[in-house]
């Protein structure tokens, strides 16, 4: 098995040996010792979350499937039929939330922005002053579409101060940048196994404010992804109502015991920094242009303005990296043309200085002139 | 890393070594290495559930989640709001998809029989002959409750003639139990990843007929598990929707081969049934009873009457055959006292005999008479 090539995605990313490694035992899902690594997840997540040992005010609740599926389990679960809700939406998963809104027949509004323009919290407040019938926002932290880092403390204070529930999509920020429930006031955080905790995709979680969930009993349209009924199992049992990943959350067990290793949220936020930091200063020198401002780039990943040449073809561009152990990713949902490369993973600062020297090289091999 | 304990249980199961190592490895979900991935697992099972390749008439939508997510998704995508079900139960899995059914607000009615019996196909054209609303009918093939094998050949000839559609949980038959399109008429036979294909657990699958499902568009209420939606987008790029557990695929990809060169579902098929043989057999020697008569019995999963006796614990019993390397099954779900044993997985008649050997061992030290 070769270590090539060296993912540059937003997740899934590039894992440590050891966090593979952990896959290479089975699991009985109904035996003791599942039971005990589940549990020692979920209160490691909670730790992770800022969540008070002892009396927790929040529960870790872990869902089988991609990042998605618990977004759409909590969305589900936890906001009544009856309510109404804003989304903030300044790309795809913004939208995406929004599109599960409306799937599940919950009347919503959303405060659209530019893709490279957050939300600020005073629109939110505005907007929660004039529609008293909001009962609750849904807020992105990091938008992957471009790389933004959205205002989620001031967001979930204006939330807060109107006395309105707050569901944070975290899937790409969550272990990475500080997002504490003792200091944000929201009723779950949503994110996933795959992306800054740097395990393998396949399960997701949401940290949810316990008397939130104790009232959500009945609310979910479905059975797989009823938040509620998920989490009376485990602390019934201890179990998953239906078959784990297993392997996958073993792997999740490592990872975050190297997350831990790392420094935890700081420790794994300055690497990401740092290696953000050297992707753009390294590209800007080549002449490429990062779509953001620097202000609101979260150090997840970037999205660069695709140079408007003549000889620049991305699927070149990406194949050639390709071909020398870098993979960036390959898709672009912003509205301009651009690509993106990730930040996170198990990747240092001289992966990102070997991916931009990749980079010049490809640039000249296509006879491509930036500057 | 060891390959102790050796499991016995309905899956997750043991898997190979080649298999598990299938996940040291990142994929970019993205690429076009992973597009192919996919294609070819999704090819693979379309062969094994006999659709013939060029001109097919089914095709394999794979989904995140267990066995239960790709079950809900297939109920709430093929069958329309309207519809009228009847749910073939006798056990818990057949119950699940009830549950599915009133969950969805779908309407349904059940023909119920005890856990050690199967319906009959006559009993199913009694019905649908006396209602002639119920357009759907929902069967699970070998139902895990108690390891009965329900007559699918016969059940499905019974619909078919009814002009009705079937939907059939092949959860733990697929792969090891003849089941083609080609000979068994139906909308959808629907498994998972971690039972008899000998994969790890995170990935489930339907088989879905292409004229029902391209007329299942909006039928879903639910984003992630819109299987028409999966499907589309399968069809339209390769690609997944959401993020797809890689290195479960993987390691999906690689048990498929082991599957083709255990002699497909014929050699698999096989397999098992000497490892059933073999412990019941051996089981019954120790003076034990199992709960079916042979001729019900599925070669997957073998339900034992618990002993009458004062001594005999279970959870100490299960304690003790788990230090000896062998993890058997902890949970009853039958409604009589008793317990099962898996014969699924990367396990062989050998084990099968050391495993008796050791509830031999295990009772004589329990000081348990049985006979």
């Amino acid at each position: 098995m070769t270590d090539k090539p060296l993912l540059f995605t937003p997740g899934p990313l590039s894992t440590s040996k050891a966090t593979k490694s952990a896959m290479l035992r089975d699991w009985g899902s109904r035996d003791t010792e599942f039971i005990a690594l589940t549990r020692e997840i979920s209160l490691t997540l909670e730790k992770i979350a800022g969540v008070e040992q002892g009396a927790p005010s929040h529960n870790c609740v872990l869902i089988q499937g991609s990042g998605t599926f618990v977004v759409e389990a909590t969305i589900d679960t936890l906001i009544p039929r009856d309510a109404n809700i804003l989304v903030l939406v300044n790309g795809a998963y913004g939208r995406r939330m929004a599109k599960i809104c409306q799937i599940h027949e919950r009347s919503y509004i959303t405060l659209e922005t530019d893709e490279d323009t957050p939300p600020t919290a005073n629109q939110v407040t505005q907007l929660l002053k004039k529609d008293k019938s909001i009962t609750h926002v849904l807020a992105v932290h990091c938008e992957t579409t471009s790389g933004i880092l959205n205002p989620i403390s001031e967001i979930a204070s204006a939330v807060a101060k109107a006395g309105r529930f707050l569901i944070i999509d975290a899937m790409s920020s969550f272990g990475a940048l500080p997002l504490r429930v003792s200091n944000i006031k929201c009723a779950a955080i949503v994110a996933s196994s795959n992306k800054c905790l740097e395990g393998v995709p396949g399960v997701g979680f949401a940290i949810v404010d316990k008397t939130i969930l104790s009232n959500s009993e009945k609310n979910a349209s479905s059975l797989s992804l009823d938040l509620f009924d998920q989490w009376q199992n485990f602390e019934n049992t201890g179990q998953w109502r239906f078959t784990p990943p297993t392997h996958v959350l073993a792997a999740l067990r490592q990872a975050l015991i190297e997350h831990d290793a790392d420094g935890g949220v700081e420790g794994r936020g300055y690497r990401y920094l740092e290696n953000c930091e050297t992707l753009i200063q390294g590209m800007k020198t080549l002449g490429f242009k990062p779509y953001l401002r620097n202000e609101l780039q979260a150090p997840i990943i970037v999205t660069f303005h695709q140079p408007r040449i003549k000889n620049f073809n991305f699927a070149e561009f990406y194949s050639r990296l390709l071909e020398r152990g870098f993979m960036i990713y390959p898709g672009k949902i912003t509205k301009v043309d651009s690509f993106r490369i990730g930040c996170i993973g198990q990747i240092q600062k001289f992966d990102m200085k070997n991916l931009v020297e990749a980079v010049a090289g490809v640039v000249a091999e296509m006879g491509v002139k930036l500057k």
